[in-house]
């Protein structure tokens, strides 16, 4: 029996030899296996489970491990030990031996979400909790609570050099005491302790924070197993010093110091969905030890009690690009003392920590495709590449694709009109609204939108609408709305089209399109700008990020000539990629340092002083685009639940009178 | 011209060529002259100023340097040139040239202050001021403010890797924009930015407090200069909790939670004195950018916000020893939102931050001689040895040396008596009051004490009395009181002397000489172990820290025997040491480095544990003790203002029964 075991480890790899008896756990320590545990070998936090696996052509054997003793039988930790499973840290090697370490297992674990869209990520955990058992102070022994506890995670952890954060000064000794020299610590970053608590703890969680312009979304996460335990929206209150970035901007530069308010009403948002979510998953504000937040550069400022008016106009300096690591409260959220703040990088002055996030999710530098990745708010934040090279810009594309400068636009909200139809016979609409799954011409629609009632367009829907009345032909390739019909109703020298009529009836206006025209031709030329660095013709994948990516239908953004030539398959949502982003910034240390890295080797362009965006934006104001023309997808679009329409290339070219606008 | 010019810096003597028509300011920086500058070369600071001098042999050439141009006979700055001073940002080296650089013009400078003692503080400044002119931003160009920060410190000033303080988020932008980019920071260890000010700024403050269980100190110094700008005192307010330390312990022990009354009431107080110390100097709060604190281990651990009560019993406990870093707000004083707080290290649980600043200030370390540092509270700090070795201890003196314990004691306020003299013939008292200048047998006495009265006997009292009373022979060796005489009454068994017969009479007890001699056995017999353990018969200096050592007469402690054989002239009050070492940690990085090294090299030794000190504890007891008593001294002691007594050595002799208690 003393000569040495062959012990392997899956699904790692990692193998060598062991004297019999040792146990599994110790062993995989030295060999490097990635096994969990919070009690260090103590029998307690039941994280370190393992089984015995088979080697190739051998069986697994009944024998290759001790049989359970005490610690394991008498094992009632907060995570049952699963039939089959072994406790490493109790069960001896006494054969050669296949042990395999389920993920739940594993410090390093990828998780797979469950969630609209599945993601995966792989969790390396910014803050580890440690529990250890404190030498009691004597009077030979001159060293002091801190010390001692220093010494413990050497000791018994093996780490060096912790240093104490200074809101620990005061709970290290009562909690060493009421834990009676057993406590459990946190540690942020392998380099300082943030929290301590007396006796055995398995709880670190975090906030994973999306303040968008228009909502602000939080995440609660378990930082060790990377389990999401509730999740909460607010409206961001800062709607009311204006609804749309700019106005915002322009309320601090109006009010000298109104950033204060702006930054108050922000983080008391904030606040509050810690609140919500502390109560949701039945935990305390104190176990939220790590945070982390992303936001357009106007958010990201704000969140930091930053004056965001110098990205109000050229040269859009951010006072700030890296990635902020503070502590917690420096944002007024109550959670606990020690916990740390993290803001991923902004990329440039209009590129922020939220497209930041959208690459950390998306990962086009991860690929070898093409990816185009757009996130549309008041200005769109476009990422081009590879993982060969990745380009950014900002395209002041406006807020019309958010429903503003829109004679009938407002925020996605209850009552929108989120979705439209034209035939392209009779001119008429059905459309969809907010707040009802039913459309305009099905039965029950009026009694389903009783309460909301038809009170505007949304982005998704002004969208659609232009592209319809392209599609019949109402508006012309060059974005001029024409024709007879009860619908097209003269308004001075221009022409509307009325969608809805009603006690507040809804029209399409000559500036609604040309309105539409102005913002997509200023996002389809930031894109072809990028192409043009990238030196490319077409890109192998478009990626929408954001609200207006999960709300708008891709089809019609390739009608309307938003985004660029791609195969339409490899056209999609991303989703919240910025709320993924800062997920996967919460729960790695290795995501914190791949996104910094990426945000400095992305070369940003600048849309503002490259002469050929102003010839591409002009090029690309008509619909299609002038300039890339692709006249066959219109035919291509598959409009469900009506007749496929014909002879439009014909009546638009009819109705089509080259006037230029 | 071409040729290089032989250039030598005094008085550090560094030396090398330079180009004709460099200035001396960039040559100094090449050969690594200590020369300061804020303005990096400007000729705004005026902090750069030199004189040429004159090589052995040969005079002082006028035509070495460029003539003053522009920007000398300009210059305006608050630090005027001196006359015959040039600035060497803007004087140019035309010949060989010897350069003298002034004290003042030094960045590591020596100190010298004046006050009762006369004490060298060499600077070598923690937080540094620095002008830069920083780019401003363009649209070609991605950097952030503090990015552009970064860089000016690294272009200007050679500075790398320098983070900014998260307090300091919200600030960069408006003070690069309200001083046109060009801003002055602070810069804490060569590390964080702590401080940003629009425009060009000359002033860094910081506050070393002293905090004492009876009064807490504060002195404001600018961390440039080293000059102190003001001084203040307040009584710890934490009195109104118990009059010593262990009464306030004893407060927090009966009333859980308590502590946090305790940290209030001392944090107040030293808000307080930042009000005062800024009102004095006519500067700003947010002018202080460091705070330096020392005390006693509780004092220690109550500014910090930890509970006391593990030091108010064996085995002493302290939650921190290390030197603590941590923000200055984590005390609750308001000064500038970057500013740092640095306590000294705690040496051992009874042997605190003040100790440490003792030592740092009297430097026993520094020098061959062994020295006897003691400073007196509730527990006898003693600090003996050398630069070979260095020992301490604590000694559990109790509070008699402060006036607790004793009959008709009291803390050292206007009304006590401080000085006592005894007639021996006629065993008449004549006494001094604090708040009077007078001796009770001066004409003019009692109206001098109109206002206060006569209301007891502080610590250096007590020592004076009992050590007058044991010449005059009412005290026997081993502390009986005994006589017949008017002034000697019984007291049941025992007998008291009549010190002052008044409305409230101030008798001196049996009970306070039992007092008296278990507090100089406990001093003296800490002293002997120490010399033990370092194997020494004799030490070649003893200095007396703290309020005890600067109010008591060395020549009592000698006749008591509260400290060891020494010359006398070898024995000296270290006056405020613990607040001189405060102020050394505020004015040095390099003290910081020395006082946390030696820190850790002391030996602790624990007098609880010895019981070589209960030996020697029960040997001290007599007067002069019996282990080592030097009878021949008391005739040394020169008692000024009345006849030498005689015969008191037979008197002695006489009333000594050889009775022990």
């Amino acid at each position: 029996m003393s000569a040495d075991l062959k012990v392997t480890f899956t699904p790692s790899g990692r193998r060598g030899t062991a004297v019999a008896g040792s146990t599994v756990l110790d062993v995989a320590r030295v060999l490097g296996a990635d096994i969990d545990s919070v009690c260090g070998g103590r029998g307690i936090c039941g994280r370190c489970q393992v089984t015995v696996g088979s080697a190739p052509g051998t069986p697994a054997s009944e024998t290759a491990l001790s049989p359970p003793g005490p610690t394991e039988t008498n094992y009632r930790g907060r995570r049952p030990l699963v039939a089959g499973q072994r406790l490493s840290c109790a069960a001896q090697i006494l054969e050669d031996v296949v042990i395999d370490v389920p993920p739940e297992s594993q410090v390093h674990r990828q998780v797979v979400r469950k969630r609209a869209e599945v993601i995966d990520i792989a969790v390396d955990p910014v803050v580890r909790l440690h529990y250890i058992e404190v030498a009691e102070p004597t009077l030979d022994d001159d060293s002091s609570d801190l010390g001692r506890i220093q010494d413990a995670l050497q000791e018994q952890w093996g780490l060096n050099g912790l240093t104490a954060d200074e809101s620990l000064i005061g709970t290290l000794q009562p909690a060493l005491r009421q834990g009676k020299w057993q406590v459990t610590v946190a540690i942020h970053d392998a380099s300082v302790i943030t929290g301590i608590w007396p006796g055995f703890r398995d709880v670190a969680l975090g906030v994973a924070y999306d303040v968008g312009s228009t909502t602000v979304a939080a995440h609660l996460c378990d930082l060790a197993t990377g389990d999401v335990l509730a999740s909460a929206g607010l409206m961001n209150p800062q709607i009311r010093f204006g609804e749309d970035l700019m106005s915002r901007v322009s309320y601090v530069m109006m009010n000298p110091g109104g950033e204060v308010a702006l930054t108050t009403a922000v983080r008391d948002a904030m606040d509050e969905l810690i609140g919500s979510l502390v109560a949701e998953a039945e935990v305390s504000r104190e176990d939220i030890l790590e945070v982390t937040v992303v936001g357009n550069p106007i958010m990201h400022h704000l969140v930091l009690g930053i004056d965001p008016t110098p990205l109000g106009g050229a040269p859009f300096a951010l006072a700030v690009d890296k990635a902020v690591r503070a502590r917690a409260s420096l944002i007024d959220i109550a959670v606990h003392p020690g916990a740390r703040l993290y803001l991923l990088p902004c990329i440039a002055g209009h590129v922020g920590a939220d497209a930041a996030a959208a690459v950390l999710s998306e990962g086009p530098h991860r690929g070898e495709a093409v990816q185009l990745l757009v996130d549309v708010g008041t200005n769109a934040e476009i990422v081009l590449g590879s993982s060969g090279r990745l380009l950014a810009a900002s395209s002041p594309t406006g807020p019309a694709f958010e429903g503003a400068q829109i004679s009938s636009g407002q925020r996605a909200a209850p009552g929108a009109i989120e979705r439209v139809r034209i035939d392209a016979e009779t001119l008429e609409p059905r459309f969809r609204v907010i707040g009802s799954e039913l459309w305009s011409d099905e039965v029950g629609f009026a009694k389903s939108i009783e309460k909301t009632g038809v009170t505007g367009i949304c982005g998704s829907g002004i969208i659609e609408v232009v592209a319809e009345l392209y599609l019949a032909g109402v508006v012309s390739h060059d974005g001029v709305i024409s024709g007879e019909h009860p619908r097209i109703v003269a308004d001075g020298r221009t022409k509307s089209y009325v969608l809805h009529d009603g006690p507040s009836s809804i029209l399409i206006t000559q500036n609604d399109v040309r309105a539409i025209q102005l913002a997509k031709a200023a996002l389809y030329a930031g894109v072809k700008l990028l192409m043009g660095h990238l030196a490319v013709d077409a890109v192998d994948e478009i990626r929408l990020a954001g609200a207006f990516g999960s709300h708008i239908d891709t089809k019609y953004a390739m009608v309307l000539g938003l985004i660029p030539d791609c195969d339409l398959d490899k056209v999609s949502a991303a989703g919240n990629a910025a709320g993924t982003g800062s997920m996967m910034a919460l729960l790695s240390g290795a995501a914190r340092a791949e996104i910094e890295r990426v945000a400095t080797e992305i070369e940003k362009i600048e849309t503002a002083t490259e002469p050929k965006f102003q010839e591409l934006f002009v090029g690309a104001m008509g619909i299609p685009h002038a300039t890339d023309p692709f006249p066959e997808l219109a035919g291509a679009v598959s409009l469900p639940a009506r007749t496929e329409p014909s002879g439009r290339p014909e009546r638009r070219r009819r109705r089509d009178r080259g006037s230029t606008d």
